[in-house]
């Protein structure tokens, strides 16, 4: 009897994400071949959590075709800049029975570009090491602020849209090894290609009851001077400080004072579904964000990212808004606990 | 232990609704003192499914001085309009084991206001009936155009806020006696109160775990000569046709070609909370519409409404759209009935 409910609840589950495939989320990402204005992104692709790509909404940027290697050299060569380094690419993600962060190294922009230009998309990590500039606490404003003048600091429309500026602009810059495991944040985000592409897979939140999460002791890589790494697990107190100089991801953030961290072990790359039989029912959405393209990667979305070598992006962060779509999901959620098999 | 997920799966329904509480529902309905641009209002009501009343809306409307008695004799007394006739004022609502509706009485406009005036408020509607003009089949473009003049045909900042013209605009007058059960409606709905005052009960769909359903044979009140009511019950044939005539509560139409109507038995201004324990969980918000104010009342929520003798209203109906939330809504549906108590 009760087993039958539990069934039952499950299957709405189910039902739940094609439901939600064939009213709004579709199967593939749309193209907009201008922005839009504030109400129809509000209108069309905001409030309905819906993703999307935008051409020509930054083709006015200076960056699109100034950001050479020599130009950026000569910009901002000399300036430090904050560089996730792990053996395999893999950043903020499971590794063993790990939760694995990458080791944050301080370097000048110009031997980022060196270690970057030597390899030649290669993709090859070896003991060097995969280097990818992927801090998210406003990079571009607070470690290249000699780089806005190329772009725009803010989206006029999406700011006019939400009624508030960016919570943080960043700059991202790595190998095509590197690669952004499966998770969410809790902002709207408009990311911006400016040379090279990116390669998303996207998972929209209906699909949240098939992506499984379980619980791994947080550790960090530290490159030895031998090139080899060690994986270090978190003392108590970094685990406390750690989320705050190095991540904003929400899943982590807003479990940093637990000793143990949920993450998302399915790489949508090649996902085990032996063992997580139900991400078999999960939709994912693949695309690929062209030079001089933004896309619209809304709330609480799951994303996996790729890129190719050098690719150079920015991005704009929104805190979402914590209302009804955000309520829906936290229901999402404790369901999700409460009836995954995992 | 299947129990007991059965359990932590209901705990997680209540949890959401004391979120949504929290979060965005509030425990009072806020007022607008002026319209809202398209792009706030979607943003701050909208998108957020949130109900607010607006002041200064409509001010500018000569029906809030010129919709005397008088007037609206001169100008429409002899034009015939469809009336709800029922005995103690609930039409489309739970009575006895049926779900009944009105007779639906053809009337000169003069007419239902020599009754409503005759009556003057008491409220007690004995042999004779209770009257109510509440057709929602755009009664006021449909049926008095004549008084299209006094109001604005559609409201400027909505439609733009939405991309499209209301689908109905209606009429509404009634007596002090006359109900709209608890119900809920596929449509985003502007409440123009242009003289009394209409009493709303509103439920945020995040209540819907707590609202129960059940099915009911549907039934038609009518009059007889000596006034009393027989309650005859529909026909399969009727049953198709009848809703197209009277109704277009979604909760009906969705169904109208089962035999049985599922409809709320619960009567919010005294509930039953011996049969419908899960009721006295729902967080009802009280507000009231008095003449010149607008009520936003947002898709998905469930309404009850009384009103003072002779009330006139003019609503605005827009189809929702059916995308993130009215997905999740879905899910809420199917695992209430699911798990469900009722």
């Amino acid at each position: 009897m009760a087993e039958g409910e539990l069934e039952a609840a499950r299957r709405c589950l189910r039902e739940f994400s094609i439901e939600a495939q064939e009213l709004f989320v579709g199967r593939s990402v749309p193209y907009l071949e201008q922005p839009p204005s504030p109400l129809h992104f509000h209108r069309d692709w905001l409030c309905p959590n819906k993703p999307c790509i935008i051409r020509n909404a930054i083709s006015h940027w200076p960056a699109l075709s100034k950001w050479s290697s020599a130009y950026l050299r000569a910009a901002v060569g000399s300036k430090p800049v904050s560089v996730a380094v792990t053996p395999h690419g893999y950043a903020d993600a499971v590794f063993g029975d790990r939760f694995v962060m990458p080791e944050e190294r301080r370097m000048p922009f110009a031997s980022l570009l060196d270690l970057i230009e030597s390899r030649g998309g290669a993709g090859v990590s070896g003991q060097r090491g995969v280097f990818y500039m992927q801090k998210q606490c406003s990079s571009l404003t607070e470690e290249l602020p000699e780089l806005t003048r190329d772009v725009d600091t803010e989206i006029p429309w999406m700011s006019k849209a939400l009624g508030k500026h960016p919570d943080a602009v960043n700059f991202w810059l790595g190998e095509e090894a590197a690669v952004t495991s499966l998770h969410k944040d809790h902002y709207e985000n408009l990311y911006c290609v400016i040379s090279g592409e990116k390669h998303f897979i996207l998972l929209p939140p209906s699909d949240r009851p098939f992506i499984p999460y379980e619980l791994y002791q947080p550790a960090t890589f530290i490159q030895r001077e031998d090139g080899s790494f060690d994986v270090v697990d978190e003392e108590a107190a970094e685990k406390v400080t750690r989320p705050l100089l190095t991540l904003s991801m929400d899943d982590f953030n807003s479990q940093f004072l637990q000793s143990e961290v949920p993450w998302i072990p399915v790489d949508p790359l090649n996902p085990d579904l032996e063992r997580y039989p139900d991400y078999g029912l999960a939709r994912p959405l693949h695309c690929t964000v062209r030079a001089g393209e933004m896309l619209y990667l809304p709330s609480l979305w799951f994303h996996h990212v790729r890129q190719s070598q050098g690719c150079i992006a920015v991005n704009y962060w929104y805190d979402m808004e914590f209302d009804v779509k955000y309520n829906y999901f936290q229901l999402l959620e404790s369901l999700s606990a409460v009836l995954g098999k995992n």
